[in-house]
């Protein structure tokens, strides 16, 4: 399933669905409302919407908690409800009751709101990690072990939203990166057990500001230039893991104004998703973590000619991951507002 | 109000409560039921049971979210049941009914289990950062802002809970912290405004490992030295703004074992309150987030005799800050569980 949380239709104000292609063109289907209608339908439960409720919660991350309990049951919604779409008179009236949205009617929020923690990872492909201690000298030698640090969960939106230049940069870089989400709680896993506590995947571009960077570093302390309100666009979807052949192996490829700027490949990566979850995993990990793992060279903060390829007001970012989805963003200018 | 986050009793899972000293015993108010019972007597209200679930919610974070009306209705219930007390038979049939419980029955939980941010200060203290920059590295030079970085929620643990001597350091440190609860949603506050969106003031003990942060220093990346599980005491209480006259002088002590090992007063601060939440506000900050500011000298990681003073399993840690409270931890060891 590719999972997404979105708000709209009558009466929608958040809750979780999953994409289905009838023809052509794209639905979410309400998850929670396509499960009561089977536990109606085949268990005659009455108390259908109440356990409904209760198993596919509004908050992904409640969703996540709930385990594989709760994922069975979203699948049994999903599988009955997408066999209905197949009539038109009955998909006409799905969309009536509001169990199937078209994806153009309701808005995709971040699939999951607020982690509590984004674990990102830096310096996982080589030319970038070259090219970073040439100019951007955050890394001051080649780690022989994943590099991560914490961005704000305040920090997060979702595909289309748009993206503010902070007043307080004048270097805004991307940088797309493939991120696991967690989907039960885990600590001290081994490297060769990690999918067994990611749930699926989602494209992370994790927004920079090298120039608040640059002067973090002094302190030892990157945050700001990592963390600044909208500088965490995720999405749109969280694809199960079922649906991903090899998490190590897929084509990434990051556009401004439909330019590509990054082109490369997970197999490229130094540390795996693996490895990378294990090093994570010294901490307690809670479902609904994020953990991303690195971005690819062609970054314009590294660039010869940076000033050219840094972000400006206007730009159009696409995200693209192998069967995992395009995130799409928008950048708009800071409005001050000191109160 | 002193206000804590407890479990205990026949059947509290999790909720929030208020100190209350009656002929010198330590007692802990329900907020939640004593607003219940308020307005059942006073408002006569048939729904007063679900109003006060409503407005006075279970978690520290969703009541803050409540913002003033949440508030007022928890010192409404607070000072109902409070004049209660004095009479013996009533205070008896308040511990019988789980309005009141004695601290001794219950436990203190952290005051905000998983805040979304924890905002930590750095080289806030004078000598401190002196020292740190001959010892730790940490910075290079005396920085003209706050330096924030981000602690994870996964480490928050409460009054008497133990902190874990991570297998991965050898250098487990103290460093005694006050730190400010905002109340209110907020982005770029200016500095003589901070106390409008401060509901309070806790007393965090920000755990670091010196040798995880040194070699952390190395790739500009201050993380998982300060983030292991445990490491992130916080409380016993929430200290509300009203009984804290000046929160910018605020003597301060942290003892290992009895012996006092920092010894300060918030007025040292090289950056005040206002100050360390105005540099934070460039990034939303929500009900419930936290912002330290900065410790003092006198941490084992930059005393000349570092080895005698960092520490050990079995010690006993006492965070004691005027007005805010004593907040008291142990050490204990790692147990290794690989999955």
């Amino acid at each position: 399933m590719k999972l997404a949380t979105f708000s709209g239709g009558k009466s929608v104000n958040k809750t979780i669905g999953a994409l289905t292609i009838v023809n052509g063109f794209e639905y979410i289907i309400d998850l929670s409302k396509a499960y009561t209608l089977y536990i109606e339908k085949f268990d005659k439960d009455p108390f259908a919407y109440d356990i409904a409720k209760i198993r596919i919660p509004k908050e992904m991350r409640d969703f996540l908690r709930g385990g594989e309990l709760s994922m069975e049951a979203a699948k049994k919604g999903y599988s009955f409800v997408e066999s209905l779409t197949t009539d038109p008179m009955k998909l006409e009236s799905a969309i009536f009751d509001e169990l199937i949205y078209k994806l153009d009617n309701i808005r995709l929020l971040p699939p999951i709101d607020r982690p509590e923690k984004i674990i990102s990872t830096g310096g996982n492909y080589q030319i970038h990690i070259e090219k970073d201690i040439e100019s951007n000298k955050l890394f001051k030698s080649i780690p022989d072990h994943p590099i991560q640090f914490l961005k704000s969960p305040s920090s997060v939106i979702g595909n289309g939203d748009p993206i503010i230049k902070s007043r307080f940069t004048e270097e805004l870089d991307y940088e797309i990166e493939l991120s696991m989400v967690i989907g039960k709680r885990c600590k001290d896993v081994k490297a060769e057990n990690w999918l067994d506590y990611v749930v699926g995947f989602t494209v992370i571009n994790d927004i920079s500001m090298r120039d608040i960077i640059l002067s973090e570093i002094e302190t030892s302390s990157v945050f700001y230039g990592k963390s600044m309100d909208t500088c965490c666009p995720m999405g749109p979807y969280i694809v199960t893991k079922d649906e991903i052949a090899d998490a190590n192996n897929l084509d990434m490829q990051l556009r401004v104004n439909g330019e590509i700027r990054q082109n490369d490949n997970t197999k490229n990566m130094r540390f795996n998703c693996g490895e990378v979850l294990a090093f994570a995993s010294r901490i307690t990990l809670e479902p609904g973590d994020i953990i991303t793992t690195g971005t690819p060279t062609g970054v314009a903060g590294f660039r010869k000619q940076k000033p050219q390829y840094l972000l400006k007001c206007g730009d159009v970012l696409e995200a693209s991951i192998e069967n995992i989805g395009v995130l799409t963003n928008h950048i708009i200018a800071d409005e001050i507002s000191v109160t």
